[in-house]
Order: C-alpha cells, then structure tokens, then sequence
C-alpha cells in the first residue's frame, strides 16, 4: 500500500478551475481498481494551497494511475495554474494497518 | 470539517516506541464521536519522518481531541523521542463532499 501526499500550489483567480478539473481526475482515479482514496483539501491560511492525499495498492498500480486519460488530462489541464512545481511524496501505511478501513 | 496534518520527526531508534504509543492515541481517537480518520504512515525516503492524517466533524472536535487523556498521554510519552517539533497543518477538505467517504 503506498500514500501518496501531493501539496499543490495555485495562483490566485484559479482555485475554483483547479477544483473542477481535480474533481473530475478524482471521479476517474477512484474508479481505479488500485486506487483505495483520493481526497482534496485546503489550506486553512493559504486559499492557494491544496492537498492531495492519495492511497494506491502498490506501485504498478501509481504507475498505471499515472499512464490513465484523466490523469494526463488533469495534469495538463492545471498545469498553467500552478503558482510553482507540486511537491510530491511516497509514504507507507502504519495505520489503518492492511487494505480494510480506506 | 477539518484535515489536521501533522509530519513528525521522531529519533533514531525511537521508531518502534513512536508506533506503539500512537496506535494506542489512534484508538482511543478513533472512538471519539467527532473523529472521522486517524491515518499513520511513514516516510519511503526518511524512515524518522511519520505522517499523520486526521479528520474531525469541527473544531469543537479537534479541540475535544486534545483534551482527552489517550491525546494527553501519547503528547507526553513522545515528546521525548522528537528530533525537532512536529509540523501540523490544518485543512479544509473539498473531496469527499459531506460527512460520508471518510
């Protein structure tokens, strides 16, 4: 299982642009057979600042997530928005602890 | 609703030991009626850098959180094992929409 936590920085004017798109690349990444969450968050101090906590089975399957349309879409999509480079970063479940409770 | 993220730093050696008191935190949160998630995991790259994800009704329920003895506990039985001060953030979730599909 991996968590993969992606902090995401948009420029002002296209918060809402980058909810829309992030939704629909979440409406296809939860269809996902290895795909197990994909949450969006905002920050409380910084309106330009969201959050992405994603939970995959296992590698092949970050990888094939990674290949899907929507995804190519999405990261295309919002690309012009973004106010500097995403920060990305793998992690490994302690907690909920094997595939129940996602 | 309200995302709290926390990155902690914990001391060579100490990793077992941070597992265990916050499984024990995890399970005491877990029940209280204002929590929806209490997720740890840990870093792919940095094996002293832990991440915790958890999600609460409101603030009423963060601020219930910490005033309760398992919080209480874990804050102190850790504090010791930190290399430097834990890093929490506060997050206003967008998806999942509503109280379901946490």
């Amino acid at each position: 299982m991996i968590v993969y936590c992606v902090e995401v920085f948009v420029k002002k004017g296209f918060e809402s642009d980058f909810i829309e798109a992030t939704g629909a690349n979440r409406s296809g990444t939860r269809a996902e057979k290895g795909n197990l969450r994909f949450d969006l968050s905002r920050s409380a101090d910084d309106p330009g600042l969201f959050f992405l906590y994603e939970v995959y089975s296992d590698e092949d399957a970050v990888k094939n997530h990674k290949e899907t349309s929507h995804y190519l879409k999405w990261r295309d999509t919002v690309e012009p928005w973004m106010e500097k480079k995403r920060y990305g970063r793998m992690f490994s479940p302690v907690f909920p602890d094997g595939a129940a409770g996602w």
